[in-house]
């Protein structure tokens, strides 16, 4: 089959013939990729970024944010059918750790994540298993939702855990309006009925954000810390979401979070750098989000169904992989996301 | 009336006479001082640590851990009466605002801290109000529980916030076993069943965490992550509690916090300082810790009659004042509280 | 002034001459009533339903859902002035006891409950405490808000508890669309991406419900509970809110509860019979929901000011209150509150 | 095999020879029984109180509290291996519906439960599956423990449920303490700090559950609920555990409960029958409680290696488990549990 493989860091991946996945457990689902989304974390693979923590061998096929359909399955799996349309969770879990069985799958002890610990989807096939597949509902196809399978999985996730802190009449800001940022704010309003104040360095995304629903935006010119401070009445916002998590955003996040409010980190590239006395005189908390759950993804089809997110995408062709990179890196994408088709 | 005053940071408070405090409004309560407690903070307040914090004027009476005899009430006041043995909240609260009202008193947004916004208990009396006076169960003594009211009370409400998380089979590794330490550890062992490993550089204090029940004792030597980390499995612990907050103690507590784990901060005169991809590759929080609310103290005074938590105690009289702190400046009041006693 | 008094039960009350209440105390703080709502409790009060548990003597002044102007303030009262529009949280709470301090105030200890414990709001002034009057957001005019204090306060209540259980994708049938179903769902909507399937016997309410935006209604015909089990797939909702409690909507809602549901009680009238396997096999719970606290009208107050819970009204003179009583009795007020204004 | 199967409800079950059971797909395991408790709901199987809920086709083998030795395993199974000694969860559950996902497998929707609506485990032999098997830690026995895999799940479950509303200084009162109740005794004195009040109509029970911890005893000889009254100073428990759910206990415990209490339905056998304005007065609670998690069993699992909850058993052979049922009916295993071993 055609895929898009990495053979060595801070080098162009290849658009290459690879060898077809096959079945191999009883537990496993073979799918067709529709369309699979192109994430910043591909650029940070493609950089070296995980090749520590992630461990992968090269080379390998990258492709975390896949839907598609079911080709074939194996002889245990009973939650789909061939020809079943489906979104997959990115990670495969093992559903016997603490974490599968506690909701948590995303801390399976057991998983692999194709796209970064093994061959992903940037390819005609994938192998996945059946803990991993969402079966679409009826009128959403892979094209329009494959790139929530991760990045927007990931906003979703964050934005969930937010909100039982935000009850009416409570202040959110979100920092960055870009991919993630636009699915967290209309996850946001979907599910709370916070006043949400967006930062962004781009008038474009807060205009889309605006447009989106979003109560407050901000222009990130130098002078957005004091400018949200006045929105929350000196106070600060009960949640601060950062989509960004580098060069400033980090230390705007944590000035923004509220006495006894909580800073999400999402976005990363910086550090976190703050004196302890600061964190316990304020008493507030630095909350870390990686992707969503499995239940998390269901929630966000379930949202996406009802029309309450959607999302903004650029289509390519499979051979037109690296110009999608490329045009992510440039920024040419804001506030959407690429999506490879085959 | 005898009270000990700060007139000058980085100087020695002086023990001279100074105004009898008196009745001002309704909700007002005025306390016979038996027990004043000497807390760490007191040297960082003589220290000018917490002079742009906390605003207030010099010359100014200390001490902010507080219990004694109710001596005069104000007309509105009917939880008490005088005669009353009670413990004080550290803070004077307004009962109005939405952190009053939320049970969370201790972010309340027009208080006074007695001891460190305003005249405090190191001193015969003391002006407090009905929001702040938890009445003593029958047995219970203001000189046995003094240092209950703002040390105890923030190692139990971290502890408090930790509970949900330490189901039984649970890590919880608690850095630092001095006198926030020993009252972590036992409300640890009174609320959960979880595994709990105790680090500090003091053997003695090491010794007394195991007297208590603590599971696991390891020696701040150098080794002290290496040895936590085999007791927890390589893992790190589910929660870490780090009473120490400078000195290493912060970088220990972040490698010991398991994926998704909490790192709680309660100590404090260092910094927190990580990558942002570490928060979100390990999905870890970084939980701020500062006093407990008056329901926290309730329950902590319930705990004590029960006989779970036991405060080791030194007692000074008020005019010993200077010795205590500087006792306790030198190290010398080990896994214990100076208590000042008219 | 002129009031509405009660001077026997199962008999009509009195439009009278009342004394003016005065300031007793510091926490004190004496209203204008601008509006006061009319409820179904004021009917059972006047039957005599609540002799027993209110121990009220006779003749006092009912009205329990008021808003108004600040006339009067006593010497502690530091949150209103003189002037400010206010609703009243229909409690008159202490501040000291457990519930005032967890949030809980609905459950005050030493509580009064002006309309039903003591002097009401269907008068021209009425006395009230600084802990009990939410100041109004500008934009919002007494009479819009009223009837929110009570029966809209505790349609918002039970909602808010419900919350955490209704994620995306989850049902929730809603029994009863009138005064405070209505509510309750503007509430569902404002804070859940939840499927809402409404249930009334009038088609009337219905058409109101589905105005409104919930997603399905079924008519109270005898094959209510057939139609809504098929709705919701043959298992029946995560949440039932039973807004009428009598009269065998009880038993359509233990029915309608799917396994491992919970099934909210806020309308009263009948009772709840069930045999305990039943409740232990399908592992349901029946949530028994009051009124709600003081920062649940808050939170209300924040959404109606966003324009999300918006009240129908039909407004009386205080001299029609009998009028107001006897066409909300008849059931000539479907879907709305009758609201009397001096 | 030899195996203890029902043929016919109302009559005695047959020990008597059955086929072994094999694996049938790569998740299975198969154990060889070591211990099999014997539990009232056994007498309830056999006297047909669950024949309409089960569905189970007649003849089949009991047994639904079971711990053995792993024989053999399917191609899937990866978490343990013949010789390792586990205790089954009561379900075998899928791992793939949202239940499952969500920690709360005990309302799996694909779920058997072998002993109830399959063949169980007094037999010889037991098929399983992986997702259902709990390793046991070092030191723990089948035998010590089989009783623990229904029963004490059972009352761990409905402790955990109850531990959030049981902070110190609270008050709970279990009803029932028999096989189930002081297991849920144990758990309680593990897990919270609360004042236990323990109901049962045996003298001998309640002077085991004072021996094991309890702070209260009250015989159930007519006075019981004026006696629990008083100990719980005239309001009611913060939560009541019912462990008899028959005979009065239903009422007794809803009398029990505090305002904005709850109260554990855990027995069965009887009614909740209650009007729902006294549900929405005291804005109580009735909670239902089926079996446990297997997270659950692991915790508990965890709280048994501790020393922290222990069972009084009787063992019995497998051929003298008719013995063992009649012993159970006629109540002649006080606060204790019978268990079957080969």
């Amino acid at each position: 089959m055609k895929a898009v493989r990495v053979h060595a860091y801070d080098r162009q991946p290849k658009i290459e013939s690879a060898p077809d996945p096959v079945l191999q457990g009883p537990w496993d689902v073979l799918v067709e990729v529709n369309a699979a989304g192109v994430c910043r974390t591909d650029l940070h693979i493609i950089e070296g970024q995980w090749r520590d923590k992630s461990g992968v061998e090269l080379p390998y096929i990258i492709g975390h944010e896949n839907a598609g359909t079911v080709r074939e399955i194996g002889s245990a799996v009973t939650n789909v059918s061939p020809g079943d349309k489906v979104i997959l969770h990115p990670l495969v879990t093992c559903g016997l750790c603490r974490p599968c069985r506690s909701g948590d799958d995303a801390h399976c002890e057991n998983s692999l994540i194709p796209g970064l610990t093994t061959d992903g989807g940037m390819a005609e096939l994938l192998l996945t298993n059946a803990r991993s597949v969402v079966k679409l509902a009826p009128g959403l196809e892979p094209a329009d939702v494959a790139a929530l399978a991760d990045a927007g999985l990931t906003a979703y996730h964050a934005v969930r855990k937010a909100v039982p802190l935000l009850y009416a009449g409570t202040h959110v800001v979100l920092i960055g309006a870009g991919g993630l940022g636009h699915i967290g704010l209309q996850s946001l309003l979907a599910l709370t009925a916070a006043e949400i104040t967006v930062i962004d360095r781009s008038q474009a995304a807060l205009d889309l954000a605006t447009e989106l629903g979003g109560h407050h935006a901000v222009l990130a010119d130098g002078t957005q810390v004091e400018a949200a401070l006045e929105i929350t009445n000196g106070k600060g916002a009960h949640v601060v979401l950062d989509f960004v998590g580098e060069k400033g955003a980090e230390a705007d996040g944590l000035s923004l979070t509220r006495q006894a409010g909580s800073y999400f980190v999402i976005g990363y590239g910086g550090r976190v750098d703050i004196p302890t006395i600061d964190i316990i005189y304020r008493e507030i908390n630095v909350i870390g989000n990686l992707v969503g759950s499995y239940n998390d993804l269901d929630e966000l089809m379930a949202l996406t169904a009802q029309g309450k997110v959607k999302l903004r995408t650029r289509r390519y062709s499979l051979d037109e992989a690296l110009d999608a990179l490329e045009d992510l890196d440039a920024g040419r994408i804001p506030g959407g996301r690429a999506i490879l088709v085959p």
